[in-house]
């Protein structure tokens, strides 16, 4: 059995949004009921609905950064109550039964998870995402947003926050590393904030020297503009990790040259074409190229635990439905600062 | 002062061979002479001798796989003495003085290591590999040969042996493990033994099976060929660590896919143009891509005190230096089993 909830709909690729309804199940035993207050926009949602990245499932429902209260919960669950501060992040189910899954690596579901939005579950319906007034989702996928951390702010941290945070934590950043992070958008914004929180010493990379103060507030030791020549031979060898969250082509040797021994970079934002690199600029220090993808559940609610510890959460610009076209103009043009939220509360047509 | 030595020389790039002198300098304070009894012929001699990978210096006397006896000492030397069995590798100094230096991490010299051929002293003095009959260096870049292991089949272990067994070492090969190794040549032979002797479950990824079982004899527990492209659907996400050996041009992206969660392809041959990704086979399954080069003077000595107790030498074929000409067109041909080794006692002009 499903009902219908007001939200703001894609309903072809790249088309503007429109005040919609759309199914939700059911709360099942294992399901908790989240009344929607914020969601994030992530550069994510623009290419998926303009349908960027392959094939995409319309009509469409972005939003991957969810952040709400518990509204119902089945007889089975365990994990939350209703009043509960909740949020949802980039999957809602994964299959549990993988050496991925069964390792708490449920981010690496070998059969592939399941996609808050612009995807299936496994019974093959639609998932639509956040930019709604309420989901329901299996308790085991729902993260607890601990008090001290504003939903609104929270929001981002449910993709933008944990996308840097696993790195991060995977490549050991703490007291002692030197990282850099590339790009100062809603991903750099949080790296460098998480980053500086671990202890690492912090250098932001970015186009221009235009956010300097902003990164220096948010705990940035150092920062260049990549536009200037200057930039890397002032900085040559001397990384231990560099985290790249722009999705731009980039100069991969250029930016293993700025890598000390055993450093590595790593892609946190996905460019959509082939990168190129001399296997020679990977050699001269036995340097590394990775690639991350978000985080387990697990390593997300640490992050929100830690975030919370340390006062942390996304610097946002909140928005209603009907500025969420124009928002996405002003991501692609880097004109945020650092992340605009969703006030569900304006979805429902009788708001507008 | 300085002596002259009889060598082989190439005197411009792409020349054939020719038999000549080279000078070699007097036995310093902390220096150490060494008769030459073998010497490796290394694909990267063909690549520098016809000036493949940047500018070379003319006249050029290949060979960094240089096994031997001490025949003089320094007044300082205490490593080493008359009698001992000795090698050296691909460099015979570096400033040990920089970081990865005083890591002991020599390999990766910030100022640049001296390489033992087409390189220069720090003093400006060309350097001449072991297509000669002896060779001066300092004491703390020669490796002890230990008994066991035949100075012509540990020859080649100065090169391929610690280029395989440092970034297996690195990588954490071992019990549990499951490993790749890309081509089945003077490198890719030695990866097999090695990475089996670690405890790791062993698979050659070769262009053909025409190798396979001198493979499974090595200690290949699987052998695939590449041409078939059955081999990358067969095994999809089976590995730990990739280890390419060849020098082509590579379809990064079939390889990455053989990676399971964190796994790591290596590049330890180089190929010469740059190679191509897609950051999505990257962050898919957080897999990296590293290069290595070489190793350490210290964990030269471990490898080849490693092989000597495991019994492991390289599989060679001794020629004389009249047939190193033909021996570069046949390693070009994959057509060795699997180093070809220089008697260096056939070098001097009266053999001939």
């Amino acid at each position: 059995m499903t009902r219908t909830v007001p939200a703001l709909v894609v309903k072809s690729a790249g088309a503007a949004f429109e005040r919609s309804t759309i199914p939700r199940r059911e709360v099942g035993e294992h399901d908790v009921q989240i009344d929607i207050a914020y969601a994030g926009i992530c550069h994510s949602d623009i290419h998926q609905s303009r349908e960027e990245w392959g094939q995409a499932i319309f009509p469409m429902v972005p939003g991957h950064e969810i952040a709400g209260i518990v509204s119902e919960v089945g007889s089975a669950v365990t994990k939350h109550k209703v009043g509960d501060r909740v949020g949802i992040g980039c999957f809602v189910d994964s299959c549990r039964e993988c050496v991925n899954c069964l390792a708490g690596n449920d981010q690496f579901c070998l059969k592939g998870n399941v996609a808050t939005y612009n995807g299936r579950q496994y019974s093959g319906e639609e998932t639509y995402g956040g930019y709604s007034t309420q989901i329901v989702a299996d308790e085991n996928y729902v993260l607890s947003i601990p008090e001290g951390i504003g939903l609104d702010a929270a929001a981002p941290l449910l993709c933008a926050g944990i996308t840097l945070y696993s790195p991060l934590k995977h490549w050991n950043a703490g007291p002692g590393k030197k990282v850099a992070i590339v790009g100062m958008g809603g991903l750099g914004h949080m790296g460098v904030k998480i980053a500086h929180a671990l202890g690492a010493e912090v250098t932001v990379l970015s186009q221009t020297l235009s956010k300097r103060e902003d990164g220096r507030r948010l705990g940035a030791d150092d920062y260049f503009a990549t536009s200037d020549p200057a930039t890397f031979e002032e900085n040559k060898g001397r990384f231990d990790l560099i985290i790249t969250t722009v999705s731009v082509d980039l100069d991969v040797d250029a930016y293993l040259s700025l890598l000390a021994l055993d450093g590595t970079l790593v892609f946190a934002g996905l460019p959509e074409n082939p990168q190129s690199l001399s296997v020679f600029s990977l050699a001269g220090a036995r340097r590394s190229v990775a690639g991350a993808n978000n985080g387990s559940i697990r390593e997300t609610q640490e992050m929100l635990d830690f975030c919370a510890a340390h006062g942390l959460g996304a610097d946002i610009e909140v928005i209603g439905a009907e500025q969420v076209d124009g928002a996405y103009t002003r991501v692609i043009g880097s004109d945020v600062r650092y992340r605009f939220v969703i006030d569900t509360s304006t979805i429902p047509a009788s708001v507008s």
